[in-house]
């Protein structure tokens, strides 16, 4: 059989020659002058491992390192449930902070402000150390993560689309070609999320088990200039930049010069995206403008209209007919224009109707507004448009994880009986063929498989699970069958391994184990002015029907439950305090 | 005599030729096509001024519109102030809000946040009208003000030292000359304060009655690199820009690959100037290093240094020696090092001693460490620089109030006898002749007088004030002397003001009201952990000696004090329970 070949475009080329090699056992590797000088790297590596592992730590502690991958939902609860007697935790992120999603729209507005929904990883006793960096790279076989840091890295506390806008620029401003991503900084921040300012190098960590929490990016589907035009809604930063534009168009809109057109293109707000964070969004700006700007500018409402544009016959699909119908009677009572069955095909800056605006940026006027184009109606005057569409898969998943190059001998279990020889196959990660996501079993180990040889059946390829690397969140799917891309399904995987890794330290211990099993609390929306829908589970102990709940109840439940989740005391009485201010004063709309 | 020709540099060919030639009642100007022209723009000028006044208005108000420039202390006193039943009130300012500096440096370590030290000047039911914009210039004899909008301008909200960084760049990218400013923006930034970015047409207000109270730009004494290199803290940006840095470098000591000699440039923090707001800073950063950064990092704190450099031989001038000295010995406590007499020649990017660092601005540290160069310690390596050495004078005061174009006939009031033929003179601003800004009269109105001709003496020139045009705060000086530039004084002054204005609507009634004086109330700093010294006044009513206080007394008269002055219910109550949080919970270390 010939040996097959290692792709692995993604490393400088010495590396790759030497990984290539190095699980050749022939005897021409053997007196190869490359193998001194693998050995000299892996020596290398092997040193400033040490290194990185002891600078903050006792060299008598024994305990198990766990490595970390993201401070979401997953990476974050995990950090907290895992026991600091037990494990040594290092969380890798490129944000310092975890943050509450769910009321994340609420800082868009003003009803809470941003730091309520933060929760910095760095804490006094926690136990939990940090790295700010992105993982751009995981050895298996030496059990090695590479991480390029983030500190300087502008892009970090954004929604990331792919590609950004910096970068562009990079590659315009003709930067020297970085030798591990020969097709320049693009490519880089495409596959590995880092900016490709290459701000310091990149360093390597050891560990002893590690956890792929890396969540996912914003989905655009392409659709064109939205990336560029769009603001999205995923991480504190947006929050801030959605903010300012908000208060930026009132104040744009008031300017005593401002023509009537476009005063109504500025103060229209489209929202793409009938899923709980757009139509939660559009339910916050509601408020805004009806409780405060109305106030302060009762001469310009009879311009601001809220319109929700999705290209699904039905906005939140995931409810029950009665309750999304009263969630959209709910919306239509707030002036808000919800848009179904509408395909938007373009966004970009200018007027509508009015082509020479792309290549005319510099106009006192144009540069201002947006335009959206839908199939169904043409051309929009917009302010901004806050895109929601859902995910896609992290690069890093996608890329930098494709390949296995060298076989994890000491980590990896044959599922189905002996592989012969597995160090002459070529291992791939076994990932959703749709999706791209990372394939986990019920105790969530990421999966191995074999590239597909000609005339293989799928069935018949050698399989193997890793017993010291685990994905959680969005980044992975239980080979049982997909759960939501939720908070609460992340959460509860989170809390899953990080009491069974606890109760089973030893891998054969874990693996006899229980599997996780997903139990749906419901799920639930806020729908503006003091209103909320919430749908229970049928899946529940007692197999009853789904109920629901809707309006002031529901919202009392929303509130009510979302206090007392994971967020820390500092943070339940911050948004305790705030909601108590804002009802008694409103919102503050300083714009800085 | 021979007329005197008029310059005006800063306006248009076209404008500059009508208004040159206006005041000349000579034949050639009554048939001139120039005159036929004028009057088209005056009508204009006219016409868009009650476009732009009618916008919002009741054409049944007959109150006097009093046009206020600027959103500080003065400003934003003074509009509060002034009774609405008598007044229409707009104030003109770059940024929506007004900044409770004495508690601006407690929001750069988190003592509290951002908007706690804000108030909107968009407020319900407050009765004042606002426009986002800088005033780019003033027709004193048509009683209108040019304002550039501001909302887009990335400059708002940070301390300004003159022309920045984006405007160079705008240079050199080639854009379009501007007629107004045959320089370049460059020019125009500098004159006028706007980005030159041209955003929206420039477009004019009427005013009935105008208050100038743009403060002062930040002092750089023209050392090299400073405006470029260092923090500034006059404004909320700056403050966040500066939370933000200081976490960034524990971010970046923290790294497992920095070297340990950056390590202790990275944490080495540098403070020039050794006024109140160097001092005051000094202290909150001691305190978020000692309470939070300690417990957090204690491995770092050997890295950590804080030094203040001042030119004096002495910090604290405004204090007896007792009580300075007090504050120099606090501050050695919490390892503040004082460098009293020290010159700051440069600040670069760069390591210390390492001339090449400025044109290899790309190695992967030398970028993130900046360097101090002293006349008396030479190079030093440090992470970040906030300078605090006082007040320039506004480019709108120096340059765009320079030249009085026409006599405005209808508000001057000559002072020494009747002045024969005002409208042959070439008036100009009263100002004083060191710092640059306007002298005022104890009513604070602006004055006028005339350029000196060849062996005429200071003491005879013509001399007149204007009945509507004041100036209050930084940008002012009381031609009986001048006072500190404190919040406390432009305070006093709007108060006075306002009061006077709503008591003497009058010109007559308010020309006789008695002048404006001054009530030292004191001067107070902060000097961390919860120390402050505060220094009474030897000039009140009772002719007493000054007294002082410090210590946790002096300090719990400064949270007092502060906590009842200008701010509102919102916010007082968000200080008190922001500082109730920090001292249970510490302060929040996420970085965003």
């Amino acid at each position: 059989m010939k040996p097959l070949t290692l792709r692995a475009p993604l490393l400088p080329r010495w590396q790759r020659q030497l990984e290539s090699t190095s699980h050749r056992s022939t005897r021409a590797w053997r007196s190869s002058p490359l193998r001194h000088r693998y050995d000299v790297q892996k020596r290398r590596l092997a040193t400033s491992t040490d290194v990185v592992q002891d600078a903050n730590r006792d060299p008598n502690d024994k305990r198990e390192k766990v490595v970390i991958l993201g401070s979401g939902w997953a990476g974050y609860v995990l950090a907290r449930q895992l026991d600091k007697r037990k494990y040594r935790v290092v969380v890798v992120s490129p944000r310092t902070y975890f943050v509450f999603t769910p009321l994340l729209n609420d800082t868009t507005v003003g009803t809470l402000e941003f730091r309520h929904v933060l929760e910095s990883i760095r804490k006094p006793k926690s136990g939990v150390e940090f790295i700010q960096g992105w993982a751009d790279d995981v050895n298996f076989a030496d059990k090695i993560v590479t991480i390029e840091p983030s500190v300087l890295d502008p892009d970090v506390g954004h929604a990331l689309t792919g590609p950004r806008k910096q970068n562009e620029q990079q590659t315009n401003n003709g930067l020297a070609i970085d030798p591990k991503f020969p097709h320049g900084p693009w490519e880089k921040k495409v596959q590995m999320g880092g900016t490709g300012s290459n701000q310091v190098p990149t360093f390597p960590i050891h560990y002893d088990k590690l956890v792929i929490a890396v969540g996912t990016y914003s989905q655009t589907f392409g659709t064109k200039g939205v990336r560029e035009n769009a603001w999205f809604l995923k991480d504190v930063r947006d929050a801030v930049s959605i903010r300012r534009r908000i208060l930026e168009l009132f104040e744009l809109a008031l300017l005593p010069i401002m023509p009537e057109e476009t005063k109504k293109y500025l103060l229209h707000f489209a929202i793409v995206g009938g899923g709980p964070t757009g139509m939660e969004f559009a339910a916050c700006l509601s408020d805004l403008i009806r409780e405060d700007m109305s106030k302060l500018h009762p001469h310009l409402m009879k311009y601001v209209r809220i319109s929700l544009y999705d290209v699904a016959p039905k906005v939140l699909p995931m409810f029950d007919a009665s309750l999304s119908d009263y969630a959209v009677k709910q919306y239509q009572r707030q002036n808000i224009e919800i848009k179904t069955s509408h395909q938007v095909e373009e966004l970009r800056k200018g007027l509508p109707n009015d082509e020479n605006a792309r290549n005319d940026q510099d106009s006192q006027v144009k540069g201002r507004v947006y335009t959206i184009r839908t199939k169904q109606e043409g051309d929009v005057g917009i302010g901004m448009c806050v895109w929601s569409t859902g995910n896609m898969n992290n690069p890093f998943v996608a890329k930098a994880l494709d390949h296995v190059r060298r076989y994890p001998t000491g980590s990896a279990q044959n599922i189905q009986g002996e592989v012969a020889d597995p160090m002459q196959r070529q291992w791939i990660i076994h990932r959703d063929a749709r999706s791209g996501v990372l394939l986990v079993d019920d105790h969530f180990r990421v999966n191995l498989t074999t590239e597909c040889a000609a005339g293989m059946d799928e069935h018949d390829k050698p399989k193997a699970y890793m017993n010291d690397v685990f994905a959680l969140g969005d980044s992975s799917k239980l080979m049982s069958g997909a759960l939501p891309a939720t908070a609460q399904v992340a959460n509860q995987e989170a809390i899953w391994l990080g009491k069974t890794l606890n109760k089973h330290p030893e891998a054969d211990g874990f693996a006899r184990a229980p599997g996780f099993s997903f139990k749906d609390m419901g799920v639930l929306t806020y729908l503006g002015g003091s209103s909320a829908i919430f749908q229970g589970s049928g899946n529940g102990k007692d197999g009853a029907s789904p109920k629901g709940l809707k309006g002031l109840s529901a919202y009392l439940v929303w509130r009510g439950a979302y206090l007392t989740m994971t967020l820390s005391w500092r943070n339940r009485l911050n948004v305790a305090w705030q909601w108590l201010t804002v009802k008694i004063f409103g919102r503050d709309v300083s714009r800085f």
